[in-house]
């Protein structure tokens, strides 16, 4: 039987696997930067050229941007798109690397053998497991295991801006049955990990203003009102004494964890005391009557992510300010709705506007919560699959932070998608130093062999 | 009799009063720029000059700074002891003024004539008020009226730092009846104003810090506290409803006005609406119960000067920050104590403190409030001669900001002293355009005048 053989093959050829991503990752391909623009076009072509190799119809589309890749290849099966994003972070500040960011290295640690150098854990190193597992397919087969699409982006790390009219236009060609992503993480180094809740968010910029001008608050302090009092006491007054926040109806459309979701959590080994302790902390923070997991992944927040207002600056200035700001986030779960969180959160602010303050309220961005179907059957299939592959079973988690993308495939080409990845929290994406555990590339093609070889 | 002689000179030398203020107006004496030092050196001699021309014994007095100027001359009579700064806020920005700062020069406006230029009010036109009336005195009787001292400084608008120390080390050379200062302003444009009560300050800065480093908010949010909240809910509690402030024995030592006073600010024609409404305000927001000018002179305050924490640049970053600062003075007046009161605010920000948060709390300046024995019989005598040269009688008032230099006199020298200028709220000083109202200049020096006469 195939599968067998297509893992053996995996195994052998891991060397050179991991030879051509070395290769990928020397191209640097920093989105954010102009400067950079040749290189993200050369790692378009580079992934172009690998995948015409192994059995793919692949070609640069051009944006306005940095293009994106497309590839088209097998036939049959389940037909998934596969999305991952060839841009990186910028690698300031250089000073801290021990290596050149784009001369990748291997190097053993005491977790193992790693490969170090930017892009190797986001997103280069994770998609290639994808890319590789096709690849030990087509050589060991001599077809792709299904009917497979890829589309990678260069924008990534820059805000997508062409991302969304990219997929308006091209919605047809992006249709499949599901969508795989490989831009994750493992809940623990043994247990491969769904994400199928991502949070959504609301956020806001305001700024109060008090006296039309900064004052000396010796001349007005007392009777003029100090916008910096404003805006700390509607702050604070976001949440309750037991971390829930207050905003009228802001938990409408919050629902409970489905049972089979909250007994995999439950049943992790998830340890909130390192979890904290890992920065600094002991004591949750967040609601008082919900477990850590919960409110990283599946109960919404809100978080002030910047203050500021009066004298900032080396030693003192009794000014009493004519202005105060923040800039707020909520995150967002279910199907909480970002539009009236923001109309609940701007009358909570004019509720507590005296009459002589203004209230400016600009809304930086809103988007839904994505909470993937897990009903859809290729769930189970990947997840069983997952669970061949590693120690630990497969689960379904959360994901505190925001993934547009799956949201995009859900909204613009009506897809369900499956985030399945392999990085550890202790990669540095985004930092000096990145890594990517070889054991998380090996296991992580070997994984995408298993969930192709099942979907097929 | 002779004041009828003096003031009459006063008029008919008017001219030469105004030129010889020009002249002083025309010396770059910057103290906070080093690169003004000769000009500081040049102001000094000028007026020991002036001084040695009119009956005074003056000279220069070296300090690690700028220097002082002390002058002696007269005999008889209450010993006063003139206070007054030669020195100079900076011009920038240079664009914003009409004319440049140090060409002075002679202006019509729809409240009369005045004169522009940096230090015309802010001290140079305040401080030769009372040099034109010594030498009138002396020109028209031959001597000065009483026994007096003259003691200027150079560096009162770069903090003073040779001030104390040149104090402690003259206290016996300082010593007089009585302390007068020219460097304040009248409370209406008719109505004479001798300070009598100044508030003291104690200023701190706060530091929260939470996570041991700046977090993702999608990957902590939730369980990991965030410092803002916590600076948030800590200066919130600051106030209540009612614009008190909420700190454990902070209305200790707070005493109510004196009879005599409070009758005087009643009667006084201050139009609170215009007060606030110059600087787009309407509704008072200190203490419900008490009046704006109480507000302002003879009640404590706690203000936030300054908050920042986490990401305030342009755009979104969603960044669960490790730490929160702040920076917040309190007023005082009365015999308020302020190391009780830091005290009592460091008390008040470890009771909203979360376990795992660290305060950091940094005083930055503490003084007590000036209050001046208005049962000296100088003040009495001082207010009666204003009366007479005003359309308003002379009034007692307070003074929101800080003057040290009349702690000073308190503490080093022991004497009282009386704050009596003639700048208008108008006078822009420390700001483009600065100007002095020539009617402030005439009958500054006239009141000078009456009030040397009344006291010799």
């Amino acid at each position: 039987m195939s599968l067998d053989a297509v893992l053996d093959h995996i195994d052998a050829d891991l060397e050179n696997s991991i030879a051509r991503l070395l290769d990928l990752m020397r191209i640097e391909s920093i989105s954010t930067d102009p400067a950079y623009a040749d290189e993200c076009q050369a790692a378009a072509q580079w992934l172009v050229d690998d995948l015409n190799s192994i059995g793919f119809n692949a070609e640069i589309r051009p944006t306005t941007g940095h293009p994106m890749v497309m590839a088209k290849g097998g036939a049959g099966g389940t037909h998934t798109l596969f999305y991952g994003h060839y841009d990186v972070q910028p690698v300031d500040p250089l000073e801290l690397w021990d290596n050149p960011p784009f001369e990748p290295s291997l190097e053993e640690t005491t977790n193992g053998p790693v490969i170090r150098g930017r892009g190797s854990s986001d997103d280069k190193g994770q998609l290639m497991t994808f890319v590789e597992a096709c690849r030990a397919y087509k050589e060991v087969t001599g077809t792709l295991p299904a009917q497979i699409s890829i589309f990678f982006e260069g924008e990534e790390e820059s805000g997508s801006p062409s991302l969304v009219p990219y997929m308006e236009a091209h919605k047809d060609e992006l249709k499949a049955d599901v969508a795989l992503i490989c831009d994750t993480g493992m809940v623990e180094p043994n247990t491969p990990s769904i994400v199928t809740m991502l949070r959504g968010m609301a956020t806001q910029e305001i700024t109060i203003t008090g006296p039309d001008k900064d004052l000396h608050s010796g001349m007005y302090g007392g009777p003029s009102i100090n916008p910096i009092r404003v805006i700390n006491k509607a702050l604070a007054a976001l949440h309750d004494d037991d971390g829930h926040v207050t905003l009228e109806g802001f938990y409408d459309g919050v629902p409970e964890l489905p049972e089979q979701v909250a007994q995999q959590w439950r049943d992790l080994d998830f340890n909130a005391d390192a979890f904290l302790g890992g920065v600094g902390l002991s004591v949750p923070a967040g609601e008082k009557d919900r477990s850590v997991l919960e409110q990283i992944w599946s109960r919404p927040t809100a978080e002030v992510n910047g203050i500021w207002g009066g004298y900032t600056g080396e030693g003192f200035k009794t000014v009493l300010p004519s202005q105060a700001h923040a800039k707020i986030s909520f995150r967002l779960v279910g199907t909480q709705d970002p539009l009236k969180i923001q109309a609940a959160f701007k009358a909570h602010l004019e509720s507590f506007l005296p009459a002589d303050c203004k209230l400016e309220f600009k809304a930086h961005g809103a988007s839904s919560a994505s909470n993937m179907a897990i009903d859809h059957p290729a769930f189970e299939t990947a997840r069983n699959a997952l669970s061949d592959e590693w120690d630990n079973a497969g689960v379904y988690v959360g994901c505190g932070g925001s993934i547009p993308i799956a949201g995009h495939f859900q909204d613009i080409v009506g897809l369900e998608t499956m985030l399945i990845g392999f990085a550890q929290d202790d990669d540095a994406i985004h930092s000096p130093n990145e890594k990517y555990d070889i054991r998380s590339f090996h296991k992580g093609m070997r994984s995408w062999v298993r969930i192709l070889h099942a979907l097929s």
